[in-house]
């Protein structure tokens, strides 16, 4: 199996789903391809969000501002999946996500750079890089991609770790006083809904159901389910990522709460 | 095979996907997941749209704006098609489609309740509940969905008939008076190229090929084709699904007719 | 493998892989649904893009904008591919593509008429006429579509040649004066990134990286990556297509360089 994101939005996609079936009968999935344009630790996000949940596969990462620059071209292993990618950070936090849910002992986050020649074009490298990568990956097996000659370690990293010879991406960490009720944080993302998506974790929230708190001086409910609020009222709570969201019922809590990713919150009450 | 739908827009589909594919080696075709968000009627038109050109399949639908309330997740069997969603009327519609175009006697509507735990999310039932539920009836065989712990009959309906005992969703019905030559129904849902289709029959129209007929008092022949009137023009047609609607060749009728989802339509002329 | 490519948004794509999959067990592989609307010669040039990537496939493409006129059904043959597309020269530019790319002798592109009985809908013949000839011809086999009593030859064209009886799509041609380093072409296509691909061979540039090329009177650098220029600023590249491109690394091009699909470029300097 070969899962596919990208921030390619169409129709490029399908060219390296074309180069990908070439070269394998692997099954391809959509994960998306309209991942926050160019935007490496949105990506970074999303992956870590989505792909945990797939069974063992090759998951073809392409976010790549760097592209036609000398930013080499990894392979990231971490158990029985693979991810190919550029060498930006992307594929860092969902390689210790997938390592932090085996139940045994954790795998380490092997590093692989992966050689190419001058590929066809200096700005699609999703078609003439990593697919083919990709592919080459998947026919030869993860648990021997160490015998592609275009495939040469450059560093394994313990699960938890972070890498020093290869690019790393880090979501900024927010600052939580549960005694006096308060969490300073970040919006990381907003997704389709409008949800803004902040990185306090959802365990400031913990036996608050019912009560008020604040966002950046907005007052809203915690609840645990949209439905809890009148259809275009903000409510704050516990994403399925597991972090403080700040919502609205049937609209868009971005706008609501006047929140971007990027924007500090605090939360208050 | 399993078809996925749900308003979900991008990247959470991807999770579902993936949880299915952890129990699941069944192909998955994409229906849509920008289905209108949180609006249960325009999902189940485009389910009873869609879904019944499918060989027999299991259909994942998730349009789901009571995540996180007690309402229960439903399967609903007919013929040799089951449909796993939320209890809120949005798999009625094309399961009495489903049903209709059997063509021996046609088979009831069963509809099952699927009991789950208390899932990881609150607000994403789509990975952690219906995912799961359809992966589960995929693999024991819709045939015998009964067999799971989960799954208990909750009723049993006629081809045409109204559940009592879960959430129905029926279309509103028009008034077609053929001799007066007028029918008043509503626009159920505008489509992406901004047809505004009705709930008038395409039989409104029969015969009328060439006429001028007026929309809320707005005048435009019936046509057959887009392409008998100019780029930019209005037209009236019977579309695909066999009901009446609001056009423009190469352009969007809905604001050329100025209607939206849920207006009033009065066809005359 | 049928591929699948159309400008039908969603879910209308939906109704057809539920058509071809009622008839044939193919792998499905989705193409793009966002081609822009009912331009065909748009179409044209991303199907030439993604398309010849492929391994040999049957290409279902349906952009339009005739629909439920008497304009034909085709099959187009080149190699191993076939194209089941509308008769408006969609399907030539991508079949000469796939012809020119033979290592050997280039076959010739061979095009056949699909005759089909009065469809269920005039408006949607993607789900009525043009999947189950997709699917009919990928049962068959390509190499045998003339067995199909729906289908008979109408003419066949050498490689680079033009049909006669059947409508053919071009793009405008270039001048391109590199004496005097000055090349006039048009705007094709702008891109999902807001690259606006031009018809002028990538060639022009050979060379010149580094330089100040002006488009339309406006200076930008030659650069092979985005990134060669900060954020926000214009360049002039050569894209994956091989064409001269006008970009903004992490921006519009179209908007900075004021261009839009259609438009006259002079590029100079």
């Amino acid at each position: 199996m070969i899962t596919l994101a990208s921030d390619f939005g169409s129709p490029y996609p399908a060219a390296m789903k074309g180069v990908v079936l070439q070269r394998s009968d692997a099954r391809l999935v959509d994960v998306a391809h309209d991942l926050p344009r160019q935007d490496v630790r949105a990506a970074a996000f999303w992956c870590r969000e989505t792909l945990p949940y797939f069974p063992p596969a090759v998951h073809l990462v392409v976010v790549d501002p760097g592209v036609g620059t000398d930013r080499d071209a990894l392979v990231v292993r971490v158990g029985e999946h693979a991810l190919v990618a550029p060498d930006n950070g992307v594929s860092l936090p969902v390689a210790r996500e997938i390592a932090s849910e085996v139940s045994e002992a954790a795998p380490d986050v092997e590093c692989f750079r992966y050689d190419y020649d001058d590929p066809a074009s200096s700005t699609f490298h999703g078609r003439d890089v990593f697919a083919p990568a990709a592919a080459a990956v998947h026919e030869v097996g993860v648990d021997a991609l160490e015998t592609l000659d275009a495939v040469s370690l450059v560093e394994s990293v313990v699960p938890d770790g972070s890498p020093e010879s290869v690019v790393d991406c880090r979501f900024p960490e927010p600052t939580v006083d549960s005694g006096a009720g308060e969490a300073r944080g970040e919006v990381l993302v907003v997704d389709d809904f409008g949800n803004a998506i902040t990185n306090v974790p959802g365990s400031f929230l913990d036996g608050r159901a019912g009560e008020i708190v604040e966002v950046n001086g907005v007052s809203a409910p915690v609840t645990t389910a949209f439905a809890d609020v009148d259809a275009g009222e903000r409510l704050v709570t516990v994403g399925s990522h597991g972090f403080v969201e700040c919502d609205v019922n049937r609209g868009r809590g971005d706008e609501a709460f006047g929140l971007a990713p990027g924007d500090e919150v605090v939360l208050a009450g």
